[in-house]
């Protein structure tokens, strides 16, 4: 054991009275001692701010409850622990917390994802930490690797997988060739998908969590509204099959890419064709994973459960561990505070690849003018395979990586070809040809 | 950025001048500012030891280099980075730099996976750290992540794959259909196995790795020779093909599990048949990766390169920092020094399934004589294929997980039994059924 720490303890304040708010109290006093010789200081929860005192909740001590939240934060904590979710009012304690000086951890990716240049603005002011390690991918330890580990690195491109809900429906729908819709219920059966899934199969949920890892990998302000989004409503059985026909597995993917030309980056939450063979295409069911391109590193991926409240407590657990730390040695995290502030460009200035499926009539010359509206606009088809007969006459295209607005003026135009019925389909590709 | 540290520069000593020390100084010095801000004082390399100081070292500053360790052990650093590798000098140097009240970092998998025990007893003793997160799987954050973002769960099981070289040639046997000899021919040309491979191939390498994930998951004492080792030099062509038609692929793993019953553990090094479905099965080529199961945490991977010089470097890098800022706390790493002490148990202990695969003589009975044999020893069948015809019958056979022992008690009696030709391959099984 290190030897016992003579220090003052550090006092810490847990704003919210769930779930994982009883694990963080929860384990901060099972584990003191352990904690006490890790930080060079005892922790001590000195209070737990919830709306309504008289509500049972089991693990907390009711001595520690009240509704006085501005009490509790005029108590001067060292750490202010935010567990209520939601912008409002989350954003007001947490910005009051750090200009009070106090360090604040917490799991609230749509108050980062908006609110989060401001809230590090706040932080390095003050010389706080500000960390939300449960944000992202829950029980995955990442955004601390990312920042602390792959300091010293470039990172190139981060690929997510980091909604659970999507992930389980496109995983039965692969496994099974449900429906979306069949898929969606099953989801909703097993509480793996909430009645109302919009945030999750829109992307949206996705979308925040994309704007922090973007943010924190390129130093730069992404928020939620700047990230392009496309949820998996569309995604039909039919493209399930064809995908898995040409070797890919159909993932929801929240991309972050640092781009030369223009100089920039690239932020969006789309679903795309991943080679079997790609580490992601393994990630099944509601499992998360991020996969990290880095110079230095190369490629390194995160893998593991997204959400639950003991693996988030754990996350968060961790972030104060780090944060009492840092006001034990007088320092703070580095780099949020020095943004590169690159700009964040358009989904058309990507470079990817393309999946098209096609329903087309059955006539002589109808390969030429498909490949015809290709070759205009600049985009390289890499294979081409004809299916069925008569009405049933699809095409499936794979293209070389070009520029996301070629590839998509292209599709655009199928839509108006005469010889086209349908178009199936339009995905990005990532993998082979990048 | 955090506020200037005022605190007085940290020293740093580095023994081993060969690529991964130039790119040590090299970080360290290009940035120091920004470690700086991170430690809460700065960090100056004060000296590097080498054996021949008229070598030249590009990246090392002539001015640092020294051939007399002693006097750089003797000059009090604060920080000690051991990248000589080997047993001796490497261990007498670092329990010097650790009763002299340096903290040490290395990158010595041999030296930790030997000597672990006693180095974490010098540093408990002095109040110092010991650590090596380059010493398995090289790019990836992962031992850090294990004691700090898991130190609240209870692990029950890490199975790796933290040996690039047999990974490459398992994945081009499973590509090509190339034999083991001729895969390792290519990997040999291409430099991704030494002109000796034994340490490689025969899983050495991959059982010192295993010994040190052993002991950090379980708080346990073990070393190298504690680990049953089996390398990859039986694996034939046919057992890769084999192997893949029933939905696996072949893969050199470390396993380290903790057993209930006997209370213990068991650490192993062998080829298992991974189901594809898998996320190791994505693990590919020369990648290393590392599945964690965790009560509360679940399922957790990491995945990256698992070598060269940057990645070995960068991940250097984290250990010093971690010192560093442990050092201005006056605190240190947890857990090490407080052993469990459990029992490191046979391999026989552990709960497996098996994969068979017999040559047998094609003749009325056969099926019922092998089953026997499986009943005999409480061996349950899950699946049984009989390919070919006469002289060239094969029996494919999965089994439903049961102890190890009995399984190989199993596979012994089938090589002497009448109705069996040969025994192809017996290899352990994960997945599907545990």
């Amino acid at each position: 054991m290190a030897p016992p720490a003579a220090r003052q303890p550090l006092s810490v304040v847990v704003l919210g009275g769930g779930t994982v708010g009883a694990q963080v109290v929860r384990l901060l006093t099972e584990q003191a001692d352990d904690l006490a010789a890790r930080v060079g200081a005892r922790l001590e929860v000195t209070g737990v701010g919830v709306r309504d005192v008289t509500r049972d909740r089991p693990g907390i001590p009711s001595a520690l409850l009240t509704d006085d939240l501005q009490a509790l934060l005029d108590s001067s904590p060292d750490i202010v622990v935010e567990l209520m979710g939601g912008i409002e009012p989350a954003r007001e304690l947490v910005l009051r917390a750090l200009k009070g000086g106090a360090s604040v951890v917490t799991a609230n990716k749509a108050l980062i994802a908006t609110e989060g240049a401001a809230l590090h603005a706040a932080a390095a002011e003050a010389g706080v930490d500000l960390s939300y390690e449960a944000a992202v991918a829950g029980a995955i330890p990442l955004l601390r690797p990312l920042r602390e580990s792959l300091a010293g690195d470039r990172i190139r491109r981060v690929l997510g997988i980091v909604n659970g809900t999507t992930n389980y429906i496109l995983s039965q729908m692969d496994a099974t060739g449900a429906s979306f819709d069949e898929a969606l219920a099953g989801a909703q059966a097993l509480g793996y998908a909430e009645a109302d899934p919009t945030a999750d199969v829109d992307g949206h949920d996705a979308a925040a969590k994309a704007a922090i890892l973007a943010s924190l990998a390129f130093h730069t302000r992404v928020t939620q509204d700047d990230v392009d989004v496309q949820g998996i409503r569309q995604v039909g059985a039919d493209d399930v099959l064809a995908a898995r026909e040409m070797g890919f597995d159909i993932k929801l993917l929240a991309i972050a890419e640092r781009l030369d030309e223009p100089d920039g980056v690239s932020v969006r939450v789309h679903p795309t064709l991943v080679p079997r063979t790609h580490p992601l295409a393994g990630v099944r069911d509601a499992f998360n994973a991020v996969f990290v391109e880095a110079e230095s590193a190369g490629q390194v991926m995160f893998y593991g459960r997204g959400a639950g409240g003991r693996p988030t407590a754990s996350a968060v657990l961790g972030d104060v561990v780090a944060s009492a730390r840092n006001r034990v040695t007088g320092s703070s995290e580095p780099g949020e505070s020095s943004y590169a502030d690159l700009p964040v460009l358009p989904v058309g200035a990507a470079t990817t690849a393309a999946f098209v499926h096609l329903r087309v009539r059955d006539r002589p010359g109808v390969l030429a003018a498909v490949a015809g509206v290709f070759a205009e606009h600049g985009a390289s088809i890499r294979s081409l395979t004809q299916k069925g007969e008569g009405e049933a006459a699809e095409l499936l295209i794979l293209t070389h990586p070009g520029r996301d607005a070629d590839l998509a003026a292209t599709v655009d135009q199928l839509r108006h070809l005469e010889v086209v019925d349908t178009v199936l389909a339009a995905m990005r590709v990532i993998g082979e040809g990048r």
